[in-house]
This record gives C-alpha cells, sequence and structure tokens, in this order.
C-alpha cells in the first residue's frame, strides 16, 4: 500500500508488473550494466575536459512545484529568521524526485546503484540533445523514437561514447502551465517522453550512460501511470536518468558536456540535482 | 523562540546581537558585495577551465549525521518499495545545512542572496586549501589564521583571484569520532575555524568568492553558539561558504578548482550540496 495522498498513481499500477519476471529482467541488466556501461571504480579520465562557460540546466525547487498526481512533494518551513532570531534557516520536507531531480537505478530496480554509489566522474558526460519540439508542439503524447536518434546521428555523428541523451520537447518552458503535467479529467497525463524501443537501442546498440527529459518522467506521460517500461528498462540496466530538464535552448545538440550535483544521500534513489551544462 | 529542539544553541545566542548594528552592517556588506566581489550576472568565462580527472570532495549524508548540538538534522523515510511496490522511494525531512552543505549570505544576513539566486558560474572557482591539521591535532579550538594565509603564500604564490579558501584541519577524517562535534560536557563544540581576521582580510585585501572548513562551521566550535563572528562578516558581505568538506588530503593546495552542485531552491539558506574538485 501506498501512504495516502502521495504516491498512488505511480505504486498502484506499477505493482502491477510480476515480481519475478521483474527481478529477473533487472537481475540481468544490472549485471550486463557492470561491463557494459562503462561505469568506472574510480574518476580518472584519459582526456582532459575543457571548458569556457557554464548553463544552468535546473528548474529553481518551490513548494507547489508540479507533480504529475498533482500531489505536493516539497515543503518548506521556516525554522529561524533574521528578524527575530538573526539567524535564517528552513527544514524542507520532499520527495527524492521533485524539481530537476536524478533517477538512481534503484528507483525502478531491485539492487541497482543509490544515488551515493555512482562515481562523481560517472556524472559527468558528454551531452546530446535530441530536440522533438516540432512533433511535440502538435501532440503532448508524443515519443523519442529511434528514427529520431538515427536522424540525431545523420546530422550531428555517432551518439558520443558515454553521453547522456537528453530529450528536448519543449517542456521545459512550460512549468507553471497546465500543459506541464498534461493531466486531463480522468487522471492521465499527456507529455512527450522516451519509447521504449529507443531505451532498447540506446542500451543494445549505443554506449549511452544517461538519459534525461525536460518533462516529469523519462516515460510520456500516458505510460507514467502504469507500465512505465522506459524507467524499468532504463534504471533496470544500471544507468541513471535525469528528469525535468530546464533551458535546453541555450545548449547546443551537441559539444558540451553535462554535470550532475546530485546530494550524496546513503541509499538514495534519486535527489534534487543542481544540472549543469560545461560548454 | 526556536522550536523545541533544533536550533537553540544557534539562535539563543544569536539574538543577543542587536538588529540595528547587525542589519546596518550588512546593508554595507551586501552592497559593496555587489562591487567588490565578482559576482557575476551571467555565467560568461574568458578563459577555458580544463581538467582531468574529478575527486568528490562530500561526505555520504544519512540519518545521525553529526550536528553541532546534536538534534537529529536529516530524516528519510522509505515511501514504496521494490519488493512490495516494484518502485523504490523516500521521503527526506532535512535542515538547509547538514552534512557537506553551502552556507548562502542569507544564512547569516537581513537580504542576502538566497542559494537559488548565486548564478553557476560563481560556484565554480579556484580551490586554495590551507592545512592547519598539525596544530589542530593538538588543539581542537585552532584557528586559521591570517599568518597561515601568508605563509600559504609565501609557498604558493598570491590567492587565485576569485578563489575559494578551504581549510584542511583533518576533520573531515573524524565523522563517527566525538571529536567531529567536540561537544564537552558543557555544551560547547571544539573544532578549527576561521578567525575571525581572517575572515576580514579575505573581504578587504583579497579577491575571495568562497571559504570552506572541513568541519561543521566555518567558526571554530567554540564561536559557534554564540558571536559567529565569521559567519556574520563573511556571509554577510555576499559571500558563499561550504561546510562539511571530505577528501581533502586528495587534493593539492593550489592548482584545482571546486565546483558546489547545490539544489536550486527558491529562498534556501543553503543546501545539501554536491562538491566536486576539478584537477
Amino acid at each position: 500500500m501506498c501512504p495516502r495522498g502521495c504516491l498512488s498513481s505511480i505504486c498502484d499500477h506499477a505493482t502491477r508488473r510480476g515480481l519475478l519476471k521483474a527481478g529477473f529482467t533487472f537481475g540481468v541488466g544490472a549485471a550486463a550494466a557492470a561491463t557494459t556501461t562503462g561505469f568506472s571504480a574510480t574518476p580518472a579520465r584519459a582526456a582532459p575536459i575543457s571548458f569556457e562557460r557554464t548553463e544552468d540546466l535546473s528548474h529553481a525547487l518551490y513548494e507547489g512545484f508540479p507533480t504529475m498526481g498533482g500531489d505536493k512533494w516539497f515543503t518548506v518551513e521556516n525554522i529561524v529568521n533574521f528578524a527575530e532570531h538573526k539567524v535564517n534557516l528552513n527544514r524542507w520536507t520532499m520527495m527524492e524526485h521533485t524539481g530537476t531531480h536524478m533517477d538512481a537505478p534503484i528507483h525502478f530496480s531491485a539492487d541497482g546503484m543509490t544515488a551515493d554509489m555512482i562515481p562523481i566522474g560517472d556524472l559527468i558526460v558528454p551531452l546530446a540533445v535530441v530536440n522533438i519540439a516540432a512533433k511535440a508542439a502538435d501532440n503532448a503524447d508524443a515519443e523519442l523514437t529511434p528514427d529520431d536518434i538515427r536522424a540525431w546521428e545523420a546530422k550531428n555523428g555517432p551518439l558520443p561514447e558515454g553521453c547522456c541523451v537528453v530529450m528536448n520537447s519543449g517542456w521545459h518552458k512550460l512549468v507553471g502551465d497546465a500543459r506541464f503535467t498534461g493531466r486531463d479529467g480522468e487522471g492521465r497525463n499527456h507529455t512527450p517522453g522516451f519509447h521504449a524501443e529507443t531505451a532498447h537501442m540506446l542500451i543494445t546498440e549505443r554506449n549511452v550512460r544517461g538519459i534525461g527529459v525536460d518533462t516529469l518522467s523519462l516515460d510520456t506521460g500516458l505510460n507514467s501511470s502504469g507500465a512505465f517500461p522506459v524507467h524499468y528498462e532504463w534504471l533496470g540496466s544500471g544507468r541513471w536518468g535525469v528528469e525535468a530538464v530546464a533551458n535546453l535552448d541555450a545548449v547546443p545538440e551537441t559539444g558540451a558536456r553535462v554535470l550532475l550535483g546530485t546530494p550524496k544521500v546513503k541509499g538514495a534513489t534519486g535527489g534534487p540535482t543542481r544540472v549543469i551544462a560545461l560548454l
């Protein structure tokens, strides 16, 4: 059972998946990830990384930041204030997955890495931005398909080794607009996301470390109150995700790096993240 | 009044400072900071920054991570788990200032910048590490003095422009040891910190953007249950701080950069931070 009012849309549906089937799939995925995703025990790098400027790809988080189900996932209490106490300090209560945030493999797997286990060197990777804003403008259920990846590669060359592929659907400009969660009268969400076949392709045919979206879910909204096919396969393979990425029109399709500044919390399934592009 | 059991050591004493005097000081400091600390409206940089590897300077945060007063400032509730719900997710309740974390100017000022207002480009700066571990080993109340800065410069050259000066007292190796908070039978803390004259020197005679410590307070423990002279002058001048920095023996005294991955939370006085050295 889910605690009342906080996670009903996820857990009511996610529990429909079979435990054995999922566990088996994830077991294989996790084992494979250790040898195929290039996660390194040490953050050493062979070639220097250079950058001249940065772009902040993080939304500001606030009470009332949208969530798929409409629940309040972040609250702030002022504990002491300067006028009375000469100190300002707040207490936060938050779900790990609100605002701009990381999904660690453990979020949708039985035994994947928690956020604190991912070496920082594996959170600084080449950035590939795939823009599907044109088709998403006409269809809030649009998906980033394998053909979108192939079109990107035809224009920009092969995806960089060990990169993060981020979907720019235009949704990063919609925070505060009802379209950001796309919740309809029947409680379904209509927001763009990765197609399940794209996740599978990036795992099996490319060397990609993370995927990201400018929406609240790696999956489409319609798949985020049920099957979560991308979450299960991608995170289950030992890779990470990042959601609610902001400011994507400020970075090029290729050539930048992205850095995930995620708090190092033991056992975390993710966490609020400062996402920074190095250009 | 402080809520029971959460901030008594800070606010009982901090409120002793005069409102007008402090407000005046901070107002001048904040205004001066805008023109003297080089905080930039855009993150553009003139010269490329290169690095070959990273070091994680963050402690893992967990329930029971030490606090000066012994209060519990971070709790984790598991909301759904994979065995039952096919999803793992936790809720955190935390003070903004626990574990490895940033102090934004507003933490100890009336009108300084909140964490979300600091441009990301001003959180990636040259790192200068001042090692006072030898004297701190014999004296838990040891201070990083202006003479320590001068000795560092005699050895390494002038402090880099716009740098962050971090104290390595050896305390980063003491998490879990009673010495980390150094709390005595009378409720006083004995931990190393910056001398107030050092903060003043770095504000008035150098171009320094941030200061950091491997303890829980920029001030010494003895000054952290009362006057907080370093907090008031440093943060009041519009500059930031970072506390409980880890792994400092892995970085050189000069030549690296430090990046603060602090969540972008509206109105935050600080926050749990992924501190990363770029080498």
